[in-house]
């Protein structure tokens, strides 16, 4: 096996390793007036609106280097905080990216992690306008924040469902948890083993869910194609049961799903087989699909279904109605933030 | 002695603990039009620019519990950020904050925390927009990224110092560098014992220069009042050595300051006395001041001198002759980043 080349950081220090990190960073829009370098970053939001969001990755609770390849968390780690502004029907524009890297990392290491982070800002069309690096006593810390753009009159909030709107979806559920279980697995499996070859054909699906997923900007423009402006809208990383109950706490209404309806991929249904594992816990619960969940008026039905991966699930109700799901079987099951009632007896 | 409540923060939830933790937050900015509770925050900067910075704030790196109170570690995470916003001659108006919390931490440990960043933002006038916690493993994540906005002709790079012009400092140095080295030492004498009760008479001014610094929001008012836009400003974090040589590095210029020229405080000398630190390197490069360091033409001279607390340390002159200090006894020392050549050695 070859060994990999490893540069200490100490050898560039925090400045030297910044500038070496974010070098050759071209500006791909208007509204990135200054970049890495200065005290801050200079934004120019002229008719539109500015949003903001930001997430926090720790090592060891949101994800583990054993089997998450540097690259890929650089990628991911950008994509779930673009995913947050498509949630707002806007367009992500630049990222600040802060890192608290421990001794055990190299600068080749940060390198690949800067790799997939600048291919994530590619393919998605953003800008790296800050950086920073700091030592840390444990693993590593990712901080990301988000800037973003939307039209005054486009943006959609979580509070707008109204009675009879349709509970739309983009894509399929579970995927990405049922990703996290089997690398867990074979993590075990394989524990000790220097040469770890899992076998993972098949299932290749599953793993890409996890380890790479994509946030939703096809189905950002493919709303605005047909001027589909949703009444509420977020992204799914929590769970599907979880946001649908965000939404309708914030817009003080209950809903209606149907079971049937879920989009779940085969693989998916094929290894929580395997695992033994409720498939439709796993679909309402495992989180961390980046999909889009998002309602849309009655009239709007005939339209929105011709959006490819798109699917509707149900309706929002009246509020006494509460959060349920209609099983395949016609029995109606309060929907809960983790897990079912029937499942948690 | 009395003892302290402590909730535990399973019993709120993540989604309740940031609901506790930002409720009844009143917005005091007309940029700010949806805080805490959605996928983003949405902002609106009609005409000006939009600057943005970001910083991360590791325990056992950054700072140290056994000293450091959550209610002033709120505050001064929240001030470093604005710190910055001013030294692009801007005014902070939104903050975001994710934390990372262990298990150690209870809801009385963060709503002290959450009362240090409410204090700061009321006296700097700034909205929390966005709130985020999560599990860690090892201690306490704080990432805050703040953004605010500045006149498009009135931002101030790094990279705007010409030849000639004024190097100007306000405040003094040094200070909360030789409060930290306080702070050590009473730590390691009363190391063990519960009834910390250091003796810290005479030397308040070093203690809060660390444990609660101020941002210069006051010069950045005397400026405008003036109609002074400095050529180029940083704020002094990492020491006034290191932040010089960015601007002489980012203009393409050379630097001459006096030693005796750099404002210190007699607490500080005394201190360093009493460490037996030599006091200029202190003042140099003991960095957190989050003084503003800044440059104007030199015909801004008179005019520039009216402004309280700010003092004239030296020119810029050609990069030719490279950045350095003319001590009290009128030899000529090259600046570094940390410590001099004639330390080093």
């Amino acid at each position: 096996m070859e060994e990999k080349k490893r540069t200490e950081i100490a050898t560039l220090g925090e400045f030297g390793l910044i500038k070496h990190l974010t070098e050759n960073l071209e500006s791909k829009n208007e509204s990135t007036l200054k970049g890495v370098g200065d005290d801050a970053a200079v934004l120019e939001y002229k008719d539109k609106k500015t949003l903001v969001t930001t997430d926090l990755l720790l090592e060891g609770v949101h994800f583990d280097l054993t089997y998450v390849p540097l690259k890929h968390l650089g990628y991911k780690s950008a994509v779930v905080n673009f995913s947050d502004i498509y949630a707002m029907n806007g367009q992500p524009k630049q990222i600040t990216v802060s890192l608290g890297i421990s001794k055990r990392f190299s600068i080749e290491d940060l390198e690949e992690f800067y790799a997939g982070l600048r291919l994530a800002c590619e393919v998605y069309g953003v800008d790296i306008v800050g950086g920073d690096t700091s030592a840390s006593m444990t693993g590593l810390t990712i901080s990301i924040t988000c800037i973003g753009e939307a039209d005054t009159d486009k943006i959609v909030y979580r509070n707008g469902a109204r009675e009879n709107d349709l509970i739309c979806v983009s894509g399929d559920f579970g995927a990405a948890y049922m990703g996290l279980q089997l690398l867990e697995r074979e993590k075990k499996v394989f524990a000790g083993e220097s040469d770890f070859q899992p076998a993972f054909e098949g299932k290749e699906y599953l793993l890409e869910r996890q380890l790479k997923p994509e946030a939703r900007k096809d189905i950002i423009k493919e709303l605005s194609d047909r001027n589909i402006v949703p009444t509420a809208m977020m992204d799914v990383s929590d769970g599907l049961s979880s946001e649908l109950l965000h939404i309708c706490n914030q817009s003080h209404t209950g809903c209606r799903i149907y079971e049937e309806r879920i989009p779940i991929d085969y693989q998916t249904a094929s290894m929580a087989e395997e695992f033994n594992i409720n498939l439709v816990t796993v679909a309402l619960n495992g989180g961390e699909d980046y999909e889009l969940l998002f309602t849309v008026p009655l009239t709007l039905h005939d339209e929105v279904i011709t959006i490819p991966g798109v699917r509707v699930i149900g309706h929002i109700t009246n509020p006494s109605l509460g959060a349920g799901m209609i099983t395949r079987d016609g029995t109606e099951i309060a929907l809960k933030a983790q897990g079912w009632n029937s499942l948690n007896d």
